[in-house]
């Protein structure tokens, strides 16, 4: 298929300073009541127009007050004006005043940028299970309100008051030109960490000049997170927080519809570019992982086989185990890939690391012995199975898992 | 429910010899390649006369060929004579060689104790992916079928046979009486652990005097095995070669049916005790951990809401990495249970450490937390999750997860 755009996408810019129309801050207010105002802990993203905007969410049944309410606010379907995320506290199993405590996060945010507290998404991450400290949230929230700038530092103190345990900020920026009109997208994000060390989540905030519906953003921003955020894994821990934002406030003027095609794809190919850059950069700032490791696997029955098997290789206490030892043990990736129980046949299972074989129809090619243990010595490869059962593949990220990885998390 | 008989159930006994009718026997032929002749590898369990035979195996889509053939065997419902179970090499992913090579150690031991192959099981557990050496095994075979004895010495020398990563043996004995009538069920395992360092696997072998048919013995073994090593996890890796049997040949005399509850009922909680106590002493060996937690979850919607919600718990790398830190992480535990995606509330959940209350309708207890910590620096405690939707419960036994697990399973 012909793509009929350039696109270009850069990695760890400023941030979401380069879209036109939103400003951003980033202040310290002690969220953790550790008397520590060095640590930036609340972001603000403000369009200043209203923008559209669409969310996906994390699909655990515990979910966070903050998530809660924005896929109500969401499915409300109104514009958007602004995003306001704390880290050190997840303000999740918090009960009623938990909710209270979001919906009046939004209020203060409104009251200052002059909006409706609808028009306000909130976001937490840190830890769970304790009250948010209003008092200093809203002092953090009026400085950074104060603050707010399309300036370059703006945008990197934004994207660092998200961080928990991530020891690098998330950034970067996708243009796409299209029929000599131009698109921006911006996304930063916070990665699979424990806080404090209470919680693992993601968050990332995803904004563009596209001028584009509700109905087709969403449809854009699941397509763009089902192929990238929904497919890595660091521990296969799922969060109560998990949060990714997108609003769009058409300020380039270029309409995104189903009317052309063209258009329609650049912005995804921006979005999905976005998405991708920085769930690749979570994985990769995983908490103690030493690699990342791509699993692919091919000639699947369908797509949800070949992903199952992705997840079941991913996930394996084992298989990360070996991956951190750079041991190319390919008996616990045929013990994994069957203990997904989609009906493999071992005899017919073809294996790689990266472009060397390992099995062929099940049988090790030993003679690539030493070649495998160059290959899972790196720090990133990938890993291919054909199932040659029929013509369907999926890829995952997945980390290893290390030693530091349980001193890291194994209490406070 | 009144229980109509006596239960006494003995663990680390000897073994298998203290069931009427059985000799065993453990010998070493060096199946690792390691001209290592002290290991004991070998054990042979034989029936003095034909006994019923059931089993229980891994789901793993790929599956062992030593599994495939018992599976195979106890299908066509005959009388069983013997058991020979190997370790130091899995006979696993070995294509039709591997086959060949189970099939053929059956003929050995037929030839030797004077039966049908279709009469023997075999089982491996090992390295994945390696031909199993034939001559070896065969000088294994021959020794342990000459020393084949109901002696003490011999029961021992079978149970460390099948060992690999196990640091102990693992054997139990449990001895009912039911109106003046006395049944023994007797049992050796070998746990999840490593092998050099290539697979996880447990074995079980279980023995009895009982009289009973085929199909009731299969009902009774599968009740066991559900509720005792199907509720077990120690990195919730599965392997290729997991394999639960059972060989009953009568010689008590008594008979197990359906037509005497009694009877049966004692006989099924024999059998169940036996594969508790195996089970059991499976996690509390696993690799390099630290402790063994009951994880229980009460007032669910049914079993399998409860039994899902159990292994999220007792799977997740953060709950199992917080046990080792005897951090008492209730967030977690919540967060695990939610992204079981059951469909749970929070704000209905009641949780408890031992007997001491963490969550009431989900909002901490804090005045207990020190309670908390002195329970979750034991070595074995208990969770308790009341989901207060029905009236359903399930329970698991799980290990925490190790910073020397990791280094243990790095490589080779």
């Amino acid at each position: 298929m012909a793509e009929n755009f350039k696109i270009q996408t850069t990695e760890d810019v400023a941030g979401l300073n380069l879209v036109k129309g939103f400003k951003v801050a980033g202040a310290a207010c002690d969220i953790r009541n550790k008397n520590d105002m060095s640590r930036l802990d609340v972001a603000l993203i403000v369009s200043d127009i209203p923008a559209t905007g669409s969310g996906v969410f994390t699909t655990n049944d515990v979910k966070a007050a903050p998530v809660v309410l924005d896929i109500k606010k969401l499915e409300q379907s109104k514009t958007m004006r602004a995003i306001v995320a704390n880290s050190g506290n997840a303000n999740a199993c918090t009960g009623a005043r938990g909710m209270e405590d979001a919906e009046n996060t939004c209020k203060i945010v409104a009251d200052l940028i002059g909006s409706d507290p609808d028009q306000v998404l909130v976001c937490s991450t840190g830890r769970i299970g304790e009250f948010m400290p209003m008092q200093k949230l809203k002092n953090g929230i009026s400085e950074a309100a104060s603050k707010l700038s399309d300036s370059e530092q703006a945008a990197k103190e934004a994207a660092l008051a998200i961080m928990t345990s991530d020891t690098r900020p998330k950034t970067v920026l996708s243009v796409v030109e299209v029929g000599g009109k131009k698109i921006s997208v911006a996304g930063m994000a916070k990665g699979a960490g424990m806080i404090e060390p209470n919680m693992a989540t993601m968050l990332a905030f995803i904004v563009s000049d596209a001028k584009i519906s509700q109905p087709l953003l969403k449809k854009c921003l699941k397509t763009a997170a089902d192929k990238t955020f929904n497919r890595i894994t660091v521990d296969g821990d799922m969060s109560t927080n998990d949060t990714v934002l997108c609003l769009c406030n058409g300020s380039s003027q270029v309409e995104v519809s189903e009317s052309d095609k063209d258009i329609l794809e650049a912005f995804q190919a921006a979005i999905t570019a976005v998405s991708r850059a920085l769930a690749r950069k979570i994985v990769g700032d995983g908490e103690k992982i030493t690699k990342v490791v791509e699993v692919k696997v091919e000639g699947a029955r369908d797509e949800a086989q070949a992903e199952k098997i992705c997840r079941s290789i991913g996930n394996s206490l084992l298989v990360k185990s070996s991956w951190f030892g750079c041991d190319p043990n390919w008996g616990r990736l045929t013990d994994a890939a069957g203990y997904a129980r989609t009906g493999i046949s071992i005899d017919k299972i073809d294996l790689w690391y990266d472009g060397v074989e390992v099995l062929k129809k099940g049988q090790p090619v030993d003679a690539n012995k030493p070649l495998w243990r160059e290959i899972v010595a790196k720090k990133t490869f990938t890993i291919t199975m054909n199932l040659n059962m029929g013509s369907a593949s999926e890829a995952i990220l997945a980390a290893d898992l290390t030693e530091e990885y349980v001193n890291f998390n194994k209490g406070e």
